[in-house]
């Protein structure tokens, strides 16, 4: 059998996210492309994917993975599912991978983007894709919160609980904040994110942006493993899952 | 009377343009501006854009102006506005002008702007605002191109003909061709368009960068006052009009 890669960008706007996990009224993207994977092969294929996002939550470069042993050439399957996908799911690469390569469980880490609109009004081209915050932002505030986040910590108070989750370490190896023009990035890299992590803390730095929180109250929230001390969780349509790595 | 400028930004993708022309199924930008404005108002407010933008076209500064007698101030008519608007159109700037200040008789030039995205892969995030083009374009070759088309010429061959439009001649000021990663921007100032000139020209411009014109062929369909030498009427949904200067 083949193992086959695919590189995958959405536009979470309309989906319920990437796995169905409730009964919900929209698609995942998860089926739509199994979906076209079972009209490309005709028959039905299991894909793996390295993790969810959320309910409108985008993807520049989502990873997952599926066996076949049909013979069709990587550009060929990739033109075939793209001529079956929506056009806000887009397969932009597809690589034939070792057998024993698994799109979650090999996952080294991954990189979020969470995108603030900060300008007097809302742009109607920004307004899927991110939060229009329309009060200044104090970024060096933000930045110097930040420090506190990054390495080692129990996030406890940045997630969201469910199920009976124990462990709440994670590594925050990159968490950077860039401003360009009208539009403030924040990109987080971890190796794992407990469920809402990235939309809770980007929550709470607003706050510190805001004036609301001091710099150094992150640290109290960490300490305090209380979600109830942390910032509000942000909208989905900020959120991008911008690269897996392994 | 109060002057009233507004500089406004919309998402053209579901409208059939700036103005209704014949009957369509879906609203003009102008009509959905002008019933918020009389939401805001409590009165029919005719209101005057800077000219035309055709179906599914988009802006980031289209401008316009209507008279009033109301005393609201230009903050409270912004906010008031964009209460009332879809969220594909925003109404970035309210500025009270002098009362000869016309949107459309005043304009000095305009910049509009094409994008092309040169990629492998179309993209979930580009496909409302740009042309999605997988074969490589040879930038040196389109700019070459473009040296030709700068300044003052008859641009018949550049033009879709609708009534007995006789003036032909128009003044291209600024024609620049800006790769961004792989998006390919075509930005281009006049003191005034043709109907669909922009679109043609970067058409045109396109069977220069695939190899299907020598970039010497565009002095020649110039001088030959004929549309059907020149390239094809790319999509409205690449162009964007980005100011309005007076």
């Amino acid at each position: 059998m083949r193992n086959i890669k695919l590189t995958i960008e959405y536009d979470g706007t309309d989906y319920c996210g990437w796995q169905t996990q409730n009964a919900t009224r929209t698609k995942s993207i998860q089926q739509v492309i199994e979906e076209a994977l079972s009209k490309v092969f005709q028959k039905k294929i299991a894909l793996i994917g390295s993790g969810r996002t959320d309910s409108g939550v985008h993807a520049c470069n989502q990873t997952a993975n599926f066996k076949t042993d049909s013979r069709l050439s990587q550009d060929r399957i990739r033109s075939a599912l793209n001529s079956y996908l929506p056009k806000d799911i887009v397969i932009k690469r597809v690589r034939e991978v070792d057998g024993d390569f698994h799109a979650r469980f090999r996952v080294k880490s991954k990189i979020y983007r969470y995108s603030i609109l900060n300008a007097p009004a809302p742009s109607p081209f920004n307004r899927r894709y991110s939060l229009f915050i329309p009060y200044p932002l104090d970024l060096e505030k933000m930045k110097k919160a930040a420090t506190y986040l990054k390495g080692r910590h129990n996030f406890k108070s940045f997630h969201r609980a469910m199920g009976k989750q124990k462990n709440f370490v994670r590594t925050i190896k990159k968490l950077e904040i860039i401003q360009r023009d009208e539009v403030i990035f924040f990109e987080i890299e971890a190796e794992g994110f407990l469920y809402h992590m990235v939309r809770i803390i980007v929550g709470t730095l607003l706050e510190v942006g805001r004036g609301r929180f001091r710099p150094g109250y992150v640290k109290e929230i960490l300490k305090q493993k209380n979600r109830n001390l942390a910032g509000p969780t942000l909208p989905g349509r900020g959120l991008c899952l911008m690269e897996v790595k392994y």
